[in-house]
């Protein structure tokens, strides 16, 4: 079953690779993860997409729940979900197939946001199975590149946000002792 | 000065985890790190923001060609770039303020994906700087709830693409000898 979990963690210096580690280190088998910053410059929040069973994801959210930049772990999956993708695709449309193309772009809702005389180059939002349905269909035109962002996603009912701080307190919450880092990842 | 980096990756167990420690270990000052699938399905991309001068990036770009699951870094910084992100925005939109929040979603070409008594939730993808002036005359309405992708990016010139693969050669290309893991990220 696909699980997908919000996360909001600390914006420490190396949260990322503290955080990628526990699933390397722990073999949990994860489809995608997206991090970026939040309304709270301290603080960033990333989707986290995994595939496996209830205990396996309970494993994952009480092993984010331990690391000490962790502020939050909500697993979104039985929530109402708003969750999005952005693609980036460059394909090929010479004079010839650009009309077919352009017909796939506007059945998607997708936008295109480059041409040039040999491609297209689309930008298209939505969830997995729609972006999925897009390339299929313009797999066959030849598709030169592909980027993808990952899912972000968001409860349609409550919302995921840090508990207000007190100074002084927030930082020991968890119990851990923070290490003070003279450099800082701005995001990550 | 601001540099955008692509990165192809092998689809390998732990690449993430590599990629960042590797961050973190070297002290790099990182805005955001985005992962996607590509067409490929045993290659994956990265974009990285970074913050620096030529040398540290220099730098970064060396270390990451030094991973063994690195395919191929480029620095799109001087190109002619396509460069996107995906955000979600709850914002609090009773009655008496949801005509001036909907002018500023009409403004920025974003679009309303939700919708009840006392917020709507925007979707808008744009460059770093349109995704923060409309997040600055937001604001002052009330943000519940923010949750961005990070940037993804493309030139608009040239490809990065993945050599094509030969039987029994590509894997040994970078001279590391690779570890066969039971389990795998699909993705990161």
């Amino acid at each position: 079953m696909k699980h997908t979990i919000g996360v909001l963690v600390e914006n420490h210096f190396g949260v990322l690779a503290r955080v990628s580690g526990l699933f390397s280190a722990r073999g949990f088998n994860i489809d995608s993860l997206t991090v970026g910053e939040t309304e709270d410059a301290e603080v960033s929040r990333m989707t986290i997409v995994a595939h496996g069973d209830d205990r396996v994801v309970a494993q994952i959210m009480k092993q984010l729940n331990k690391l000490i930049d962790v502020i939050k772990v909500v697993d979104l999956t039985n929530e109402e979900l708003i969750d999005r993708e952005l693609v980036l695709v460059k394909v090929s449309a010479p004079a010839q197939s650009r009309n077919e193309v352009m017909q796939i772009v506007n059945t998607f809702r997708a936008k295109i946001v480059d041409v040039n005389s040999k491609t297209l180059t689309i930008e298209v939002t939505g969830g997995e199975s729609k972006i999925d349905a897009m390339l299929e269909l313009l797999r066959p035109f030849g598709i030169f590149e592909v980027v993808r962002t990952g899912l972000i996603a968001m409860s349609r009912k409550s919302e995921l946000t840090a508990p207000p701080k007190q100074a002084g307190v927030s930082t020991e919450v968890k119990g851990g002792v923070k290490k003070k880092s003279a450099a800082k990842l701005a995001k990550v």
